[in-house]
């Protein structure tokens, strides 16, 4: 992290972004949790407050009265150093407090915290700001995850009022080629990035090649077609119990319907474009796709070294690297070092950013990373050889 | 079923009961189901409206256009016969339609049902229309039973703004005495009955005494104190796994503060009475209760035959009864006559009323019934033996 | 329990017949337990002889030196009176000790208790022996479900060399009509008894038809053709969703080969033959059958009252009643206490007796019971109406 | 692989190890299955031949007659290309064929192949058969896991006649060091290997420091007695879910009795000697020693670069590497091709080998793999920093 002061106007502007995105939800749609990866919207919109709340205001804000000693017990995510919490999987059984009373414990944080900004504050507290910025961007993202679930999931088939979008790439498919040897790895130079991302060092690369373009939905039609989700040979062992299990065909939010694939999008429930990209499919799908095209996935070194030569942030894409610390990885001290290395084990990186990235998460160091069977999520294919 | 006709004050009666129970709900409140057999506040609202809106309008009444055709795909509860539905398990999915759009659906049945009873119509018709009042009377209850739930497991304890309160029952405590022979079991006479109440038979009773009180909390705590919760003596098999396994160790909605037990009640989270009577338990807890005091639960003839001589309509008490036909029990052709014949195995039959039910639906020969673990209920204790 | 004394021939004869049972089952086939609900055939060899040893050597024969400290706990059933005991589902990781030493163990437990018999005891004590003696004949029957159950679910469907055997009822089917009026039920008179047969009462029925012969297993292919096991009005509530959710579509043993329906039996795998009665069905389909037929299952009490007057003993036939405690039921206390009182509540009665039941236990007073869903017993189908 | 032929007395020497492990074996022992990931003993000694009988026999010995038509089906382990087999869970319902039966197949095909080599054949089909043998060698090593824990798993605690003994590592503990560069991985040379070790190929480490030793049963109940499975902060999210939900708290096999901690090892159950290396125990809590002790785990390619330097052949190490293909790792065509790429996710690598591995299977390449909460291996600890 990076020596900075943070203006009041850009933590209003993030924090308004997050309400943007919920304009149009009903007081209905913002307390159910409908799989327990999912968490209620109105639950989003009072952690990210409660961050702020918890970790600057009642630290650091001389005589500053908490808006209501309950939140933290209702709104801590996983940060078991700061105490009690609602289990996950109890999020959608609180009603109550109601979307209003949300949004008013959101204004009180926000005149708080920006007259503190206001007086000025350490370079060591800007850092915690910037660190509940960045992450309340990273909900914004989930929070467009699980709106899209839930509505995804109901008969209504419900259309949200915020702009998301993915876009054809028209140029011509082509793999750009790379030579073996030592490359750098890891966040360097000024900005902000996460703890994951730290201690730069090298890695010895192997001569690949890797796509220009994301994997599109026609192409993805066709490996159904093929019947590939019906032949073991293309699976890793696991993927292929879990698509049995859970009788996988398609990516998460497709239909058939009369023999045309339909999908619920955030704009309706519309037929597939075969031209953009495959998005809404577990890393098990996109490494079947890969072994029935006779490719690969990238490993996240290749998509790091290779991305200023492609074009990214559409999707977040699934590489075929486990989520690992880098050498000389280091845990911060505190509620905050829970914040990435403890998830470690049993997931798989995705590079690149998509339509519901905030656009300065998109840089190309930065290591998301899901459980194999995830699909909820934007994501996609990019393959390599 | 009986001749009569039906009033539109009647009707509308009972409709405003069921919006009066849901007035001081939140949006947030009415669209999540903590379990599966809760149902959002919400779908009671749409379903008992459907009810008379497909098997009265639809049917019936000339002209008649659906407020909305999705709905009898969204509320339709279990009637195999009357087409595919939403799964039980996922009411609590559907956010939408919001509350409000509900309360039109209920404005709009209700004027054009209105409208139809003033036209005056057949003895069968009005007899549909009392099914459809007893039906959303049943859902009332179950409405405070799932309303209940839904704010007696969140963080918060939101209180209702209706009135639900039991009483204290003063008279000293005595068993009543019954002598054996031939009694006549089964409803009579010109009301309204549901069909598993017809049939009226002989059955031969032996000598019996039951009490004229249900047991107390005070009572109740005398049992969990005497450590009966871990005394296998007093329990079924079943009952006794069931209790391990969830680890009850007192009736739903108790929590042992400091030494001292509160629970959750409509009206806020407060000390337990012990004059008052126990409720919120098991048939299992019944049975055990019963068998530690070296008695017995009262069988459902035995309860019908004594029910003149005590109180009752506070809280439904176990019987030992299984839910079981009478004699010469008919169903009744097509979707109707799934109402109850389908669900008479592996359940226990309560009698009497509760709190929380219809004053007119407390008659003697009522017959409720539920699985043996169910406690969401007003459930009560009767003592025989 | 009537005033009697037990032979040495009789005990040893008994004990035998478990013997015989298990003769031609490898040491491979006695320690595995493919479902909670089955026993390894070695666990029934050892707990029969525990409870000789455990409720009569130990506690009355002088002087008497158990075979094996560890076998109490090994090879207690459910007595939670007489101590720990290694869990019913964990009976299948006991490998150990082996067969012979479990044969050892019944020669051992022989001799001794042979001796105790010669040397006279009191009518108490013979009472407990001769409850052993039912104890192991009800085993007996258990053996021959669990084996079949084991053999019956692997690949190469081994053969017993132990006669079980039904027979075709030749007889015209018809109608046995009972007048209503207040009958006796329960046991009367000299012979063995089980506790939940006592409190010899009174019950009325109602005019009822029950037929002479069993239902066949050409009626039940009609009744599978007919697609009934797809049409949820034939069914319980419960019923269906068994029925569903395990893709259940014939009797257990059933299996469809190139068109020709085919069933496991002890002696083999053969084609099911349309004339012998239909076996191995819950109460779900047996009540769905006979909904399916327009008529009913009989209760208990019109079976006990109409026995006399019709063929019973090839299969336990499912009746329409709870297994409930008859009137002034009193359970037995101590550990016997718990043979029977603790499983009324979620069971269904069988009445008659099968082919696998010792023929002594079929009298018209025995009250068998299982849970509906069960299906590896030998159970069969009477129609009332 | 490489150009050799195998003699038949090499052959025959490891098909006899097999047997030497189960000599003390009863024929009850080797038909159950206590967990999915057990396999019953009996199935390893034929799958190991069914293995041989299937690639090599049926396909190049001319005439060759199976042993037993069923047999393909009942011990096919997970080789999808080779057709139908009984599913994993449900290896130990066979109770059938018996040990003795299944130890003449094993006379059959040690006769037919050692026939056919004496005959000479390809180099290709010599390399079947060393993977044959290599597999068979893998199978002696689960052999050895799946009877400790049928045996641990059960009262009476049986003793194995087969000589498994870990050692004290007696010099003084020291951090080796190694320097930053370029390093060799994978396997080179002449002996055999497995496809997922090829790709001899270049990997960049950092400067770390390695330990000579393993970590002890006494340090790890100093970890115990620090309370460490009771702190967070020392695993991961996954890792503390796991053992919170399982209720982990020593090593498997491991019971407290009167205050001193004693285990189950296949010599019987003894106290825990605490010179001897710490073994059973899954990647969370190998991860979480480390952690608590303020280092870490190595990656699998600092492990095999080291690995020259300290003494190995013990314990399996847990490393801190998913398992993960080589660089232009390439899928072998055919069933033989689903031997190891299609586990490439979420497993973590072990390095090294145990006690119960082949002496020739201890190489510096040799990758093993495991979920990370699998314990019943001979897993061990190396420490890093």
């Amino acid at each position: 992290m990076t020596k900075h002061s943070i203006s009041k106007e850009r933590f209003l502007e993030v924090r308004h972004q997050t309400e943007l995105i919920c304009k149009s939800l009903q007081a209905e749609d913002v307390s159910i949790q409908p799989a327990e990866f999912v968490s209620p919207p109105k639950w989003h919109l009072a952690h990210t407050t409660w961050f702020f709340e918890q970790f600057v205001l009642s630290e650091y804000k001389a005589g500053y009265k908490v808006f209501n000693d309950d939140f933290a017990y209702y709104f801590n995510s996983y940060y078991n150093n700061v105490g009690k919490r609602v289990m996950r999987a109890e999020r959608g059984l609180m009603t109550r407090p109601t979307l209003q009373e949300v949004l008013d414990y959101r204004a009180y944080v926000n005149t708080q915290l920006s007259e503190f900004i206001s007086n000025g504050t350490s370079e060591e507290i800007f850092n915690i700001i910037e660190i509940g910025l960045q992450h309340e961007q990273q909900h914004q993202e989930l929070l467009i995850y699980d709106i899209k679930y839930i509505f995804g999931n109901q008969p209504s088939f419900p259309v949200l009022d915020y702009k998301i979008q993915l876009q054809a790439e028209n140029e011509p498919q082509e793999f750009l080629q790379f030579k073996e040897g030592v490359y750098q790895i890891g966040h360097k130079g000024e900005g902000f990035c996460f703890d994951n991302e730290l201690g730069r060092h090298k890695v010895y690369l192997h001569d690949f090649e890797i796509s220009n373009q994301l994997v599109t939905n026609s192409e993805f039609i066709e490996f159904i077609d093929a019947g590939a989700y019906n032949d073991f040979n293309h699976w890793h062992a696991e993927g292929w119990d879990y698509v049995q299990n859970n009788k996988l065909e398609a990516p998460l939010y497709w239909h058939k319907v009369d023999g045309t694939w339909m999908h619920y999008t955030l704009n309706g429930f519309v037929e597939v474009d075969g031209d953009l990209p495959v998005t809404h499919i577990t890393f098990y799908e996109a490494y079947a796709f890969a072994q029935w095209k006779g490719m690969r996935l990238p490993t996240e070194f290749e998509w790091e070294v290779a991305s200023p030569q492609f074009n990214y942030g559409q999707l977040w894409e699934w590489t075929n690297s486990a989520y690992l610390p880098y050498p000389n990885y280091t845990k911060v001290d505190g509620a905050l070092g829970e914040y990435n290395g403890k998830f470690m084990v049993n997931q798989m990186v995705l590079r690149g950013g998509s339509v519901a990235t905030s656009k300065n998460h998109c840089r190309p160091t930065y290591r998301n990373f899901f459980q194999p069977d995830m699909r909820w999520l934007f994501s996609g294919i990019r393959l390599a050889r």
